[in-house]
Formats: C-alpha cells, sequence, structure tokens
C-alpha cells in the first residue's frame, strides 16, 4: 500500500517550485524553476539508488532494475512542467505517484520481475515553446532533435538553449532509452468522473487533436484619421473566425474549438491593427469528423479574410490522430482498480498526453482521477488528497499486474 | 513663392538627426536628437534675427516683428519630436514650412503688420511620455507645470529632469507668450485626400475622441477536456464586442471605432481565455453622436458579457471634446489656397493636434497636406518634396491673407 501522506508531502512541496500567490504554479517548461523541480526529482531518485538517464531532449528515466534484466522496463510517470496559469496536479501527479510507488516497493523490499522506469517528459504543456508533447514528440521520433531545438517562445528564445541553460541536455540520443510499457497517471482535467462520483478513469484513448497557426494581414494605420470604409482592419478578420471557430465546433457532438493564443501589432490605442496573429486548437475522438472540422475552418478563414481585404497564411503546426490504447495495460488497471477496491469507468482523454507518443512505441495506456469542476490548466485545480492517494495505489497495482503477466 | 528645394533640404537635414535604418526617425521627446533638432532650428532663426523665447514647458517661440508692435503675433509651427516609429513628415513639416515662409518673407525683404511667429511645441506625440500634445496643453493652460514634469516615461525618467537635462527649459512662465491666430500645416495622417486627388485639405476642426479601458472575465479551462457548453469564453465575448464597435462606427456616418491594444490571459494554446483586456477608441466631430455611440457601446459590452457568461469593467480613460477652428483663419487659408491655385477639400480632423490646445486660447486653424496611403507613425510616411511646397506655399498665403485682415 503506497503512503498517502507522503505522496501529498511531495505534492505540496514541489508546489512550492514556481508557485504563484493564487495556489498555483507557474513553472514553463525550462525555465529556472523547472531546473529547480527537475534537480529536487534527481536527489530524490538518487536516494532511492535508481539511475538516471537524461536525453538529448532533457527527457529524464530513472531506472529501479528488475529480477530479470533481459525484460524491458515497466514505465511510470508524466511531466513536471505547468501552464503560465498551472494548478499544482497536471502532470505532477503522475511523476510523483511513480516515485510514490518506487520508495512503497524500495520499503517493502519488494522485487518485480521488469525493471521500473521513472519518466519526467519534457514541455508536455506547449504552452512556452508550441507543439505540446515536445519532448515525448523528439523521443518517439515524430519530431527530430533539430526541429525541437528551433522551437522559439515568445521572446524568441528557443528550446535549445533554454535546455543547454538549465543543464539538463542530456548525452543519450532520443528515442535510445526504450520501455517495454507505460502507465501514465493523470487527473481527469474534465468533469466525467467528479458528476458520475467514480473514483478511477479507465483510459480507452486519447481524442485526435490539430493545431493551426493563423496570421491574419491588413494595414496598420492611425485610428482617428482612416475612415471605416478604407481599412483593413485584421483584428476585425480575426474576430469573426474566433466566433466561427466556436460555431464550428458546436455544430459537431463531441468536438472542442478553440483561439487561446493571440497576439496583435503594433498593439497601440491609436494604431489599427496591422497584423494579429493566433492558435487554433481542433479535438474530436473521430479523424474523419477532424477532417469536416479542418475543411470548415479553413473556409472560415478564407471568408473572413476577403471580407476584410486581408491577406493571411494557415499554417497546421500539429496534428495527432485519436490514439487507442493497449488492450493488456487497460486490463491491468481494471484488475488493479478492482484489487484496490475503487469505483471504476472507461473515459476518453479530452487531453492530449505523452502517453499518446508513448503508444506509438509500447503498450500503453492511463489511468484517471477525478478534479474539482472538471477545472485544469487555472490555479484552481484541484483533487483531494484520497483522490491522489487512490490514482497511486491503482497504478501501483496496475504495475504489479502487468508485471506478473 | 516659397523655395521648394530649400524647404526640402530642410526637411532632409533634420531629417538626420534620430534617423533609423529603414527611413524613419526616431527622435522622442527631449531626447539628446531632440536637443539636436531644438539646436538647428535655433540657430536657423538666428540667422534670420529673430527673437527667441523658451518657455519652461520647452515649447520654442521664435518673433519676426511686424510694422505694427501693438498687434499680436500670427503664429506657424507645429513640433520636432516623433514617434519611436516616426516618419520624416508628421509635425516636422509644419515647423520648417513655417521657418519656409520666415525666410521666403526675408529674402524678398517683405515686413507683415502683425509680428509674425514660429512655434516648436514640446512632446505632441506623447509616445515617450503621456499625454501627447503635453506642451501645448499647459501652454494653454490645460495641464499645469508640476503635472507635466511629473510624468515619467517606460524608464522612470521624468518629463522636467529630461527637459532639464537638454538645456531647454526655458525662463518664460507657460502661457506668457501669447499670440493672436495661428495656423498649423501638418500631413493629414489620413487617405482622404490622396483618395481623391486634392492639393490642399482646409481643417474645419478635430474630432472629438474618448478612449475606454475594457475588461471580460470568464474562466480559464483546458480546451481539450472542456465541453463547449461548459465554457465562460472571454476570448468570444471580445470577438463580439470587437465586431459591434465595428458595426456601430460604420452605422454613424463619420465617425470611427477602434480596438488597437488587446492582451488576453493567460494567453497559452490549450487554454480558454480566462481574462482578456482590450482599449476602445471612440471619435466623431459630434459630441451628442459620441454619446450616442457610448451608450451603444455600453449595450454591446453588456449584452456580449451576458451571453457568454462573463463579467465585464468598462472604464473611460479620456475624453476630448471636438474642436471647431476659427471661421476667419479658414477663411484665409482657403483664400490663400485659391491665390497659389490648389485644389481643396473641407477635412475634419481625425488626429488630436496642438492646434486643439492653441484653438482654446486664439483664433486657429489647420492645413493638411496629403500623405502616401494615409500612412503615419510609420518610418514609410511619406509625402512629395511638391505637396510639402503647395502646403508651405498655402501657409505663406493664408498668413499674409490674415495679416492683410
Ligand atoms: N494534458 C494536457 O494538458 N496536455 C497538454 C496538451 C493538450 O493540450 O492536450
Ligand atoms: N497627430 C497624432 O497622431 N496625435 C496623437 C493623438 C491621436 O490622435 O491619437
Amino acid at each position: 500500500t503506497i503512503d498517502a501522506e507522503r505522496l501529498w508531502d511531495s505534492l505540496m512541496e514541489t508546489a512550492r517550485i514556481g508557485a504563484t500567490p493564487d495556489g498555483g504554479i507557474a513553472r514553463l517548461t525550462l525555465s529556472e524553476d523547472d531546473r529547480r523541480v527537475r534537480d529536487w526529482l534527481r536527489a530524490r531518485c538518487d536516494a532511492l539508488g535508481l539511475s538516471m538517464t537524461v536525453d538529448e531532449a532533457g527527457n529524464m528515466f530513472a531506472t529501479r532494475p528488475g529480477a530479470r534484466p533481459d525484460l524491458p522496463a515497466i514505465a511510470m510517470g508524466s511531466h513536471l512542467d505547468t501552464q503560465p496559469t498551472g494548478g499544482k496536479f497536471d502532470g505532477v501527479l503522475g511523476v510523483l505517484a511513480g516515485l510514490e510507488v518506487l520508495r512503497t516497493l524500495d520499503a517493502a523490499g519488494y522485487r518485480t520481475e521488469a525493471p521500473l522506469m521513472l519518466v519526467n517528459w519534457t514541455n508536455e504543456e506547449g504552452s512556452r515553446f508550441s507543439p505540446a508533447m515536445l519532448g515525448s514528440g523528439i523521443w518517439a521520433g515524430v519530431y527530430s532533435r533539430e526541429y525541437g531545438d528551433g522551437r522559439a517562445d515568445a521572446r524568441g528564445d528557443t528550446f535549445g538553449a533554454s535546455l543547454d541553460r538549465i543543464g539538463y541536455r542530456g548525452e543519450a540520443r532520443a528515442g535510445a532509452v526504450r520501455f517495454g510499457a507505460m502507465f501514465e497517471l493523470h487527473i481527469e482535467q474534465g468533469p466525467i468522473l467528479e458528476a458520475e462520483g467514480v473514483e478511477i478513469g479507465v483510459v480507452q484513448g486519447i481524442q485526435g487533436m490539430r493545431w493551426f497557426d493563423l496570421t491574419m494581414t491588413g494595414t496598420a494605420a492611425h485610428t482617428g484619421s482612416t475612415p471605416m470604409g478604407m481599412r483593413r482592419n485584421a483584428l476585425l478578420g480575426m474576430a469573426r473566425v474566433i466566433e466561427g471557430i466556436d460555431r464550428i465546433a458546436k455544430a459537431h457532438p463531441d468536438a472542442v474549438g478553440t483561439i487561446g493564443f493571440l497576439e496583435i501589432g503594433p498593439n497601440s490605442h491609436n494604431v489599427i491593427p496591422g497584423e494579429v496573429r493566433a492558435t487554433i486548437d481542433l479535438r474530436h475522438p473521430s479523424d474523419a469528423v477532424l477532417d469536416r472540422m479542418q475543411a470548415e475552418v479553413e473556409e472560415l478563414v478564407r471568408d473572413a479574410a476577403e471580407a476584410v481585404g486581408l491577406t493571411h497564411r494557415l499554417e497546421q503546426i500539429s496534428r495527432t490522430a485519436p490514439v487507442v490504447f493497449d488492450a493488456e495495460c487497460i486490463a491491468s488497471v481494471r484488475t488493479g482498480a478492482r484489487a484496490a477496491g475503487y469505483s471504476t469507468r472507461d473515459i476518453i482523454s479530452g487531453a492530449g498526453h505523452d502517453a499518446a507518443h508513448a503508444a506509438a512505441v509500447a503498450p500503453t495506456t492511463m489511468i484517471f482521477v477525478p478534479c474539482k469542476d472538471g477545472l485544469s490548466h487555472n490555479p484552481a485545480e484541484s483533487t483531494e488528497p484520497a483522490e491522489c492517494a487512490a490514482g497511486a495505489q491503482v497504478l501501483l497495482e496496475a504495475v504489479l499486474d502487468y508485471d506478473r503477466r
């Protein structure tokens, strides 16, 4: 049995690294605070005598040997980076619950057949450097090291330079560290488990997700002396796109569509916006529906640009197909939850996770626990100590079940 | 007849002071470059034997005596400071055309009845120290000397300290130097004259202007796992406001309405915007129409917030009444343009100018010349030598006509 208090203490201890006054965490990937929480994790792994490998994308892998060195490792983990308005659980719970599993086995002197591995993926959030799940994507070979290194944040600082700066560029080639299966515990980030009073979500897969960069360009000019009929207001075109995406998503059951990032230039009270840049996020469990939504968005953008007299550039920056998780891994989660006595429900993840990239390489699944009001990417994100402990216990049981097969 | 080449040479000579590689000027008010261009102007005035007075706000007044010392001076001028992304004409043309008028009269040995005065106002742009038109505002008694001195730039440096540092704190009390009329030549900063192929804009006044800060607040949440029906998307509400302001402005003939500044939070690709902040700029020549537009905007904001489930705060941050220029001054511009053989069009200034403060103290008007594509506050700002010469010639004729009355 995992130590619920030790797990909670670790969550609260790391929550101080990058803490915000409103109770959240702003621990952007590859920031100084990211370095500090990585150092914290490395020290805890050292204390358990684990061997740590860091790869060239900054992904951290700590291994605990099993009885049979010929077997591939069973991995647990998630990410320690957060959104700028992040909470204390998104990602962090999956890493610290994995650590808690290893601490529990250590204290019990339990030796698994396969080696166990704890993983901290770099830049899951994608908030400082897009796209999300970049570290696991480089590991899985979806993105090259060069592509990753070149990604720039809003200030022009790059992923590669930031990784070097915080000292977490590892020696290992991306993909060189492999494992035989992966279990990722995570908060649901949605309202379903809480609404139905279910303790554990048995995750079946992840919905598909497509991101686009959209730049609309008009003419910057004086707000006072440029008549309405002579304007090419890039922000007006973008306003129509914002409304249109909301309309398109609402027209497809189970779809979501959002603009979460937007920047306007020159951004001065008395200058008509000459250029506006935004990212569009479309999701649905079916790729066919996503194809239709994408076509509708392309038409929307063309029409809005034409109506306002703008030029535009719409560029797909990421595309993740819907993911179906491994049946055996899912069976182990189900067995583990039953053994631990928790209620379960099958569920599809609305959010993307590193497990999506892992699933392309090895048998993978996820375990969800509820979060208050379905809220995440928000300082008010909240999961109870007992809910965190339930997730960690099911993670332990699932890993041991998988190890026994 | 003014000397078109001498005027152009002066424009190009001063354009080197604070020149930027892209062909513009970054000559922020009270900077070292502002001191250099002021020294240049003072030397040219000395060469003409003019007497120079500088007031406590750094405004420069150079006087050429007339035949009748009992008459108040007829003033010409504008400002020599620029935006950080300024062009070669905004403000500068009005000062150098005034200088050219004085040089022309000097060469011709022409003596006016009233004294003539050349004015360079301090900090018209308001870009380093807000608000705009600060020097003329202190002169007109709209702002106190203390208020002006305390205005700080982004680095915390104050107007007063900067004025002392460049040595342009004059002895004269603000407002002590008076004149009997004022003519300000300026580029239109809009597209109307160019579009209609008209050479001279006979400016009737300056439209009224109201600025507002608007904050709309919803709930930041995950874009992937938050169903469309459970969202409070602040950017969706703001998109409706952006479109609505455009619609309201278009519904009132001669009105303009714009959001030029907008910031969203947390501004992350996969977070539904929880808070959006913008400034609204409404302008119209009639205060009654502005009252109606303001009421419509207030209703628009309320409706958009309610429809999306947002809270909001709408706050007026500035309000300038419309200015109507002096009929006799306008008549002199019309007569002058006819005498010089240029096509004219009545026009209302969309942008604010020092002439607005001058008009509160003495009969005042403005003369506009076209600028390419209506562009200003932009290094690409462009007015042809012949257009500059036309403006200066009309300024000369208007001043002589006014002097003869
Ligand atoms: N879990 C999570 O928030 N992942 C970030 C990628 C996404 O937007 O789904
Ligand atoms: N002439 C000018 O650009 N003034 C700045 C104030 C404004 O009109 O926005």
